[in-house]
């Protein structure tokens, strides 16, 4: 276990009608206006907004709001969240929907208080100094952004998604009602269960040995994903199957689940480039990916890939070497992703084979030109991983 | 999973000589006078304190100190810290040492800004409205409080031993160094490994439906417990077993393992009666009551027995029908407990069955006179699991 400092200061109120206490929650933060960022309107359609705005106002809070965020968000919404937030004078930006908005969210809240153009953060050119308090009503069980330390945006004009982390990222509170997930498609859902399995998969494998706690503590919550998710794709509105499903989703990207254990982020590396280019769903690209970066790893550790085999992903542990054990856990995990309708190609997002230098380019390479740190990523890898996943 | 609000603050700093950044981290809470509270002179000796002074003093933090701490802490020195805290005007009160210390800094920033007798808080006459910052230096891997919210106060007048639970009992900041455990002798390191399993029981066992992703992670955090205990008895310099004994104690306490669970503290009342008239170390007591509660309410939830037993005991699946099975955990427990030197019986700390009745009459019954929820106890019930454990 390496040496870590973990601060996770995120309130969380969990449970059914929990975005009936918005108010009375930023309430108590001392918080008197909120700029509301919210997406394309199902939280309008669904009613969840006028709650929301319903509690502001039985509490005395003021709000205004900043709707149409799109999946994979755009920077331009994010400058004029900048403005309108300073014109406004909040004193929070709360996201309510899924990672996009709530990404956005982030977004205006740090470049409200960085005096130079929010883009210097996402860039790796400035680090956030101060950031106004986020705050989230969550509707997808996904991305994590309810508690974690980062948000992705992407640059309208250079098509560029890039992420940024930072303490200020961490929201101060997060309302969270399961009941909220029932009605997205199921292709929504599955993408959240891929993107979610991804967060622990980036923290999963890692190079850091003594790891036995933090080891259990991912695959206890990969295994409760795998259950959950057939669950909440098959019983639209179970409870237990969509309220598993939002806390795995927090637990995945907030390093309960993996203090002290070094990360490796290529594969959302990657991920994000085909997003910004193809308009793909994040989970999806994710779903596509993994399966192919594991392949491309596996000779780097294979007692890891195994141990996921055997303890994730079921393989039996009598079954063969180590080696075939493992391959038999990157076969299952596809499997398993295709059994919840997620795509298997990069083609299906209508990649083609001159796409993939340009992808490749894009990757968001470290100054030494690589991608993570399991086993680092050069330009070749990149493409062959790519290559394999057409 | 039943509704929830977690909210955990606690900034952790982990790692070899994280006692050495306390004054850089204790300055950036802003923070410039700490009362630090310790024990009967093991930190002195060790060089501990010395440190965390010599760190205070380098970020200019100035600091009070009041030692003395005993082993189930009395209310007299919570008293004098009152009044020290009160007189020398800290904004901070640190433990430096085991729950014991850390449980005395709680009781004194809370009675500090408490306007009556800090002991109304501990019997239950009123709940903390305020408290001061606390801080902690951890030296023993058991208690949980470096994050928890809970302390317990023996009254030395009635020799009752009372726990209060308040969100102002969480530590702001948690300095973790797990070298600093390898130098406690055996017995001590094998009572912490029951204290932090039974922190964890009492939050296994519970009538709370759907409540997977928890079961995973206690059954986890148990395992990673039941392997690294005894090799830190064995491999006394061990970081990677002292590592996981510390964090696993901090988990097991936070409410991170168990959102949304009704828990159950029976055990822990009735520990804590025997502890404060004969003098036991907690974690011993605990050791020794569990088995027999977990014999005496096998009935109630004879498919959670059967759970714990297969995926946290090693108890074969196949081995029998569940009561089997389930008793077999049981028995597993008792033998693990035994190879790590634990008593295994109440006689051992003395207690003859004369003592039963009285033990019986200082259980902290609620206002309905049971102990717990999981199947609440009677007067009966307690009376029998402490004849049992004679």
């Amino acid at each position: 276990m390496d040496a870590f400092v973990f601060h996770n200061p995120t309130r969380f109120v969990f449970g059914p009608d929990a975005e009936a206490r918005t108010g009375e929650e930023v309430s108590k933060l001392g918080i008197g206006k909120v700029l509301l960022v919210y997406g394309q309107g199902s939280v309008v359609r669904s009613g969840v907004l006028a709650r929301v705005k319903a509690s502001l106002d039985a509490a005395g809070v003021r709000h205004c709001e900043l709707g149409g965020v799109l999946p994979n968000p755009l920077s331009g919404l994010v400058y004029q969240g900048i403005e309108q937030a300073k014109a406004e004078q909040v004193e929070a930006v709360m996201g309510v929907g899924g990672g996009s908005a709530i990404d956005t969210a982030k977004a205006i809240a740090l470049g409200v208080r960085y005096p130079g153009d929010f883009w210097d953060l996402y860039a790796g050119k400035a680090q956030a100094a101060d950031g106004l308090p986020i705050i989230t009503v969550l509707t997808l069980s996904a991305a994590g952004s309810e508690s974690s330390n980062s948000s992705v945006i992407t640059n309208e004009q250079s098509m560029l998604k890039r992420g940024t982390r930072t303490e200020f990222n961490r929201p101060r509170l997060s309302l969270m009602n399961p009941a909220l997930t029932y009605s997205l498609p199921n292709n929504q859902k599955a993408n959240g269960v891929a993107d979610m399995m991804a967060h622990i998969f980036e923290r999963y494998f890692t190079n850091t040995k003594d790891v036995t706690l933090s080891d259990e503590l991912c695959e206890g919550t990969l295994r409760t994903i795998i259950t959950a998710g057939p669950k909440a794709l098959a019983e639209g509105e179970s409870y237990a199957a969509h309220a598993d499903l939002m806390w795995a989703g927090t637990l995945a990207h907030n390093d309960t689940l993996s203090p002290g254990r070094q990360q490796d982020w290529s594969c959302h590396g990657m991920s994000h480039a085909v997003s910004a280019r193809f308009g793909a769903a994040h989970g999806a690209v994710l779903a596509v990916l993994y399966p192919h970066w594991m392949q491309h790893q596996l000779d780097h550790d294979v007692a890891r890939f195994e141990r996921f085999a055997v303890q994730v992903m079921g393989v039996d542990d009598t079954s063969g070497d180590a080696k075939s054990k493992a391959e038999a856990g990157i076969r299952a995990l596809r499997t398993f992703f295709n059994s919840l309708g997620l795509p298997q190609t990069l083609s299906e997002f209508n990649v083609q084979e001159k796409d993939l230098e340009k992808l490749t380019d894009e990757a968001p390479y470290s100054a030494q030109g690589t991608l993570g740190f399991f086993r680092p990523l050069d330009r070749a890898d990149v493409l062959a991983i790519y290559r394999a996943a057409l």
